[in-house]
C-alpha cells in the first residue's frame, strides 16, 4: 500500500531511500553508508519533498557521526558541524531542512557527553524526527477531512505525498485521510513541469492507493477550474514566512491565482516546522534556480533548440492573501493567525 | 532569416511544408502529390496554426483537384466535395480550415466551367489565399507595431510565429515588426504543453531572426508576471466567436487570466478570417480532445505512469473580458467592436 510507503529510513546502520528519479519506470531503493551519498541524493532530488528532505538530512547526519573516526568529543562536534554544513548547502528553500539540522546540532554536548553517547543521541534523535513526521502527517489529514466534501475533486501542484515526506504525505495526507474516511474523493494532478513530479509521483503514488487520479498538463488547470472540475486546491509547502506568504513548487502561484478567480478554496498542508518565523514575508524566502537542463531535456532527451536562454526557478511564492487557511498538526490555521502563534511562542 | 519561412507552399505540382514535428531537431521539407499526405499532416500536426492549416488544406483541396480523373464537371464538383470534406474531418477548432475550405468551393461552378477551368481557379486561389496571408500578417503587425514600446518584454503562449502561418506570424509577426521598426524588444515563450511548441518551435523561430527569446515552462508564467518581467502578453487565436470570447492553445486561458490580476495588457493577434460570426459566444466553439499519449509520452518515450486517466483539449477558450483588444489586419478591435462589425458586414 502506497500509504506505508517508506520514502526513507534506516536499516543495519544504513540510510535507504527510493529513488524518486526512477519512479514510474522502475521502484529502486538505494542503500547508503556515505552521508555525501546522502547529500548528493537531496540535490539530485533523488528525495525531494520539504518534509523528506529533513528526515533525510537527520539521518544523513546520523550516518555521518557512525564514521567519524575520534574518541575527542570536541573533535567529533567539529567534524559533526562540518557534517551539518554539507547538508545545508544541498538546497535553500525548504525550510525543514535547517530546521532539521538545528534540532540535530542542539544535541551536541561535547563538555559533559562522550562520542558515543553523541553518536547514540544523534540516530535516535533522527529516527524520532522520521518517526514524528508519520505521526504529524496523520494528525494534519485528520484535522483536513472535514474540508473535503464526499464527491469532491482536489487539484494539486506538485507532489506533496508520501514520498515527500518519511510517510502519508501532506496534501496527499489529507486525501487519504478523506479516502480513509468513507469521502469518495478524486484528484487532478497537474504533471508539473519541469521534473514532472505530478506526474511521475503524484500520479503513481495515488494509482497504488487506489484513489482515482487524473493527470493534465499544468496548463490545463485554468480550463479545469472554468468547467467547474474542481472543487478545492491543496498542496504543500517549502517555507512559510510569519505572515503567510508560502514558498511551494513552482507554479503554485498561478494555481492561487487561478483558484481565486474561480472561487475555489486553496489550502496549504504543511507541518509547523515549515513555518519561518525568522522572516516577515515572502520576499525574503530563498528560491533555488536549478540547471537549465531540467526545462530543455525530458527523460534525458534535449527537446529545445541549442543556446536558448532558460529561467528555471525550482519555486515560486504565494502571497498569503491567495491562501484560503494552513492545515496544520495543530488544526486549520488562516494566514492572519500565523503571526499570532508566533507571539504566543 | 525566418521572416522568410515558408511554412507550406506549391511547387512543381506538389504540395511541400516543413515537418514541423522534426523542429529543432531537424529541418525537413516533406514534398506530397497525394492530397491525403496532407490531410494526415494536418491531423498529425506536421503542419499547425489556424492560418497555416486553412492554407494547406486549400493547397490539398488544389492538389486534390489535379488528379481528378474526369472530363466531366459534375463528376469533378462531386470529387472536390469529397475531398473537401476530408480536410474538413482532420481538425475541428480552427475555424480558418472552414473558411478556406468554402472560399475553394465557392469556386466551383460546374454549370459553366470545364473540369479544366475548375481545376485552375482552385489551384489559382490556393496560391491567392497563401500569399494574402503572408500580406494580412504584414498588415497585422503593422498595426500591432505601436502596442509594443522599445525595452518591452512579450510573453507568448504556443507558436502563433511564420510557422503558424504562411509567413511571418500574427503574434509573433507583431514582435518582428516591432524590432525592424528598431525597437528593442525581446520574448518569453511558455514551452506550451503538452506538444511544446513554445519550446520547439517559438524559441526556434525566434533564435533564427535574432530576436531575444527566454524559455520557461508554462507553470513560470505568473512567477515571471509577479516579477515585473513582462509588459505585454501576445497569442494567436483558432477561432473567435462574435462576441470576442476566443478559442485558443491550452493554457492561453490561465494566462490571461494571470495577466488580468497583474494588470498586463493582453493581445490576441489574429486575421479577420479567424472570427467566426456565426457563434454568438464560445460556449459553441468546438474543442478538439487529443490523443493521452500527447500528455503520457515526451520525445517518444513514456513518463507517465501506466493506465492512468488524462485530460487533453488542445484549446480552451477565453472570456473576451480578459482580451485588451484583438490586433487585425483591419486595425486594433476591442471585443466590444467584434460584434458591431458583423452588423456593419
Amino acid at each position: 500500500l502506497a500509504s506505508e510507503i517508506r520514502t526513507v529510513y534506516w536499516e543495519d546502520g544504513k540510510v535507504l531511500l527510493i529513488d524518486q528519479t526512477r519512479i514510474p519506470e522502475e521502484f529502486s531503493i538505494i542503500a547508503m553508508t556515505d552521508y555525501r551519498d546522502v547529500a548528493e541524493a537531496i540535490r539530485e532530488m533523488k528525495v525531494r519533498g520539504a518534509p523528506a528532505i529533513g528526515v533525510t538530512a537527520a539521518l544523513g547526519i546520523a550516518l555521518g557521526a557512525q564514521r567519524i573516526e575520534t574518541c575527542d568529543s570536541d573533535e567529533f562536534c567539529r567534524a559533526i558541524k562540518g557534517i551539518a554544513d554539507e547538508f545545508a548547502g544541498t538546497r535553500p528553500t525548504a525550510v525543514n531542512l535547517f530546521w532539521a539540522i538545528d534540532r540535530m546540532l542542539g544535541l551536541i554536548h561535547p563538555e559533559t557527553d562522550s562520542v558515543e553517547v553523541m553518536r547514540q543521541k544523534l540516530l535516535d534523535e533522527a529516527l524520532r524526527i522520521l518517526e514524528e513526521d508519520i505521526e504529524i502527517n496523520k494528525r494534519l489529514g485528520s484535522f483536513g477531512v472535514d474540508l473535503i466534501k464526499d464527491g469532491d475533486t482536489v487539484l494539486t501542484h506538485c507532489n506533496a505525498g508520501a514520498l515527500a515526506t518519511a510517510g502519508f504525505g501532506t496534501a496527499l495526507g489529507v486525501i487519504r485521510a478523506a479516502a480513509a474516511a468513507g469521502k469518495r474523493v478524486q484528484v487532478i494532478a497537474d504533471e508539473t513541469r519541469p521534473r514532472l513530479q505530478g506526474m511521475r509521483l503524484t500520479a503513481w503514488e495515488l494509482s497504488m492507493s487506489g484513489i482515482p487520479v487524473t493527470l493534465i498538463t499544468d496548463s490545463m488547470a485554468a480550463w479545469a477550474m472554468s468547467k467547474g472540475m474542481v472543487n478545492l486546491v491543496i498542496v504543500g509547502a517549502d517555507r512559510i514566512a510569519a505572515n503567510g506568504d508560502t514558498a511551494n513548487k513552482v507554479g503554485t502561484y498561478g494555481v492561487a491565482v487561478l483558484a481565486k478567480a474561480h472561487n475555489i478554496p486553496f489550502y496549504v498542508a504543511a507541518p509547523f516546522s515549515t513555518i519561518d518565523f525568522s522572516i516577515p514575508d515572502g520576499s525574503h524566502i530563498p528560491i533555488e534556480e536549478r540547471d537549465a537542463s531540467e526545462v530543455t531535456h525530458i527523460g534525458g532527451r534535449r527537446i529545445a533548440p541549442e543556446d536558448v536562454h532558460v529561467l528555471n526557478p525550482a519555486f515560486d511564492v504565494t502571497p498569503s492573501k491567495f491562501i484560503t487557511a494552513f492545515i496544520t498538526e495543530c488544526g486549520i490555521i488562516e494566514p492572519v493567525e500565523i503571526g499570532k502563534m508566533r507571539d504566543k511562542g
